[in-house]
């Protein structure tokens, strides 16, 4: 299970100028964080946080399961036609528990479990490329929109099914379909029922960002062989390790707490998440959202109006560090690292001792690269320490199934603790409404009229 | 050639509480860039500055698609191995001009040309990954290190190394390697010299940051078949527009000038890169290295200390939309952000009219996917004004050579702008150096002696 060093975050450990007093995580910081888990466990216990039940929910985890048995066996590939929190959860998976490269392998090579792409971006070169590669014949598309009408999600929809039926016949479209969406409510639950195409529920208290561990997610594991029963137990075993309201024994609340402090009071306004492991990379991507919109919020649940809100950054080591870290190690003093490191990061990859005269790189042979890039990851931590730069590290010891779901855990419900100490609400993102508005006028929605949108003024072009 | 539109910068478009006075666009701000443009000219005057001389350098040209001929013919697959500058550039080319799909696509619809993979991050997961998919015999390894001393790109050349004298002999293995390198200096050079490997030169006044126009990125393009020469001549263009010391004439100066502005007067400290093609993802990549690492500086060329520096975020419409844009409209007014709209984003793929009844996406019949993403791109912009946060938008008519090859300079030529704005040298990287030295510690590497590094204290873990 994931452990969290948090040692550099303090002073005295950073310097006697830099970061959070210790004593105060028995002081005021825990009592901050106390009211913000009260906070939070009434709102879970009035139903409105749905994600801390999905590691239990056994009837959905089999609804999943029988879905994806069943098509499973049926497609060579499958699409997920989805965006935001219906999309980067699925990308996590892929990349963490299948690796990167998983489509370019073989069907033997994947034991015959399906490849799995995710269609996000209504980008036309982009939505070409990948549907010219695809047999759609032996193609399942996987529609994940809860409210059934995100309009990327929707367009793409309507151009596979468009098609499908010059490909298949219209008769037999329905078959290449499985809807992810509302249970109850919302025109894809209504057009699933209409036509006969399958569907998996997203529960109604469950949000998109958070929905990470519902049928979301749990198909596309499902459908390619990823252990999702040991995903379910890592987040369960994370639930159960973040239920004490003392914040020294609760890793979530460590990390909001810290994290919302250094914010508010150090100065860090942006939380870089670090990952030491290409295959987290997209993890880091799937924090970038759930941190960004639960948090940054222009009115606090007060009603007050605030503009408030961290700026998350994902970087990678160790390529970030030919890339963002001269600007973590000696730029504004306006960022926090969480590093993750991977005890056990892939079978040793040895380096040969060769060319043994070549002082410059001589001295890596009989290293392997695991130990080389942790190495990297240690002098990072260290050098921005000796900097006074403030950081923490999650340690995983290895990349599997229940790491992963333990790790999704931890983020989602150190987000809602962030939610309380922000005073805001992480469950809504009303920012986006206007945005959508406009589209929905420019594309000729009905009830919404064309916007007047001022042309850019040639005055002001280069 | 791409434009810039910058009015959304401007007090009145803005409204009249925000942004920036557009007199001062005749006066202070006139005035500031004249003098930054003065101390790029005098540095570009002295050498110093190599990469405004690439487009122009048919030497070096030569030399790269003589390789790239002769290597191009006889291998399946080309590796670039490099890190940092030495790979997000090659992985801009590949991602803008080749597609994401590239290296799925089979040898007849790639006309022959190579597959092309960079191994950046020495991952024992990713590294085992791709070699295990690679017919080692039949792949080209392009080793690209300017000092020729870099750890993760030297350690996995090593490896590589190692397996292909175990693949096919000792005696064959030089001809699977060509190396990017100093032209007369450093331990890859040495090496080249003593085995017979061939090389291309990456001229001493060009740095990584900067060397996509060099060899770095010029060999990977020529291989693949990319037109190296429409993008240099972009690229060339770019540096005959820049070279008006007038701001308003000049791009390169309105986005530096503007960008620094709003970092330092209108609190905007993070700088948003926000594509509106997945295909240019990877340049916002490559931007957040160059503008991060060249104005991220604690010390100026005063001598002063400073800690200056914006933090270059990079993001792609509309997939983030749904994830970072929450926080753009609605949290702390830290941030300014630069579109880049394609007014031809692909071969249009009509969306067609089905599900009439359903009125939460059947107005979306008739449109194309490409007119969705472009509306997307005008509400988020328009919505943001209306807020009062501020952007610029760049268009470009279409994603080819030359167009990427105009950005790649544009915000190259931004970069220096920038360094002179903030009064910083943007061709070092001082703050990488405490981490390589404790790196080379850890590693053993002979006249580095092994660092202390505190344990985690148990105390501070969860």
């Amino acid at each position: 299970m994931p452990t969290l060093d948090y040692g550099s975050m303090l002073k005295g450990v950073l310097g006697e100028d830099a970061g959070l007093d210790p004593d105060r995580l028995s002081q005021d910081l825990s009592e901050r964080f106390t009211k913000a888990h009260a906070d939070v466990e009434a709102r879970r216990a009035s139903e409105e946080m749905g994600f801390f039940q999905l590691p239990d929910d056994r009837a959905l985890l089999a609804a999943t399961r029988e879905a994806a048995d069943t098509f499973g066996q049926w497609f060579e590939t499958v699409v997920v036609i989805g965006i935001g929190g219906s999309s980067l959860g699925t990308a996590t998976l892929r990349e963490s528990l299948l690796g990167s490269g998983w489509n370019e392998l073989d069907a033997e090579a994947r034991e015959h479990y399906p490849r799995l792409f995710v269609l996000e971006n209504p980008d036309p070169h982009s939505f070409s490329g990948l549907l010219s590669r695809l047999d759609l014949r032996r193609t399942l598309f996987n529609v994940v929109s809860k409210s059934g009408s995100t309009a990327e999600t929707m367009a793409q929809f309507m151009v596979v099914w468009g098609l499908l039926e010059e490909a298949i016949g219209a008769d037999k479209v329905h078959g290449h379909f499985l809807f992810t969406t509302s249970p109850d409510s919302g025109a894809l639950r209504q057009l699933a029922s209409d036509l006969g195409i399958p569907t998996l529920p997203i529960p109604d208290n469950v949000g998109g960002r958070f929905s990470v561990l519902s049928p979301v997610g749990l198909l596309p594991a499902a459908v390619t062989g990823i252990d999702v029963e040991a995903m379910l137990r890592g987040a369960g075993e994370m639930v159960k390790r973040c239920e004490s309201a003392t914040l020294t024994e609760n890793p979530a609340g460590l990390l909001a707490t810290l994290l919302h402090a250094a914010d508010t009071e150090l100065g860090a306004h942006i939380h870089v998440l670090m990952p030491y492991a290409d295959r987290l990379r997209s993890l880091a991507l799937w924090f970038q959202q759930l941190w960004a919109e639960s948090l940054g919020k222009g009115v606090a649940r007060s009603g007050e109006r605030v503009e408030v809100g961290p700026t998350p950054l994902p970087a990678v080591g160790a390529t970030d560090q030919h890339s963002q870290v001269q600007l973590f190690m000696e730029g504004p003093r306006d960022k926090v690292l969480v590093f993750v490191g991977v005890e056990n990061g892939g079978d040793p990859v040895h380096i040969p001792t060769i060319f043994p005269d070549v002082g410059a790189f001589s001295y890596l042979g009989g290293h392997s690269l695991g130990e080389l890039l942790d190495a990297e990851r240690r002098a990072t931590a260290e050098a921005l320490r000796r900097g006074g730069r403030p950081s923490m590290t999650i340690t995983l010891d290895r990349v599997d199934a229940r790491s992963v779901g333990a790790l999704f855990m931890l983020f989602q419900i150190a987000t809602v603790y962030g939610g309380a100490l922000y005073g805001v609400n992480p469950l809504d993102q009303p920012g986006v409404e206007l945005g959508k508005e406009l589209t929905y006028g420019l594309m000729g929605r009905a009830g919404y009229p064309p916007p007047e949108l001022p042309s850019p003024d040639p005055r002001w072009r280069a």
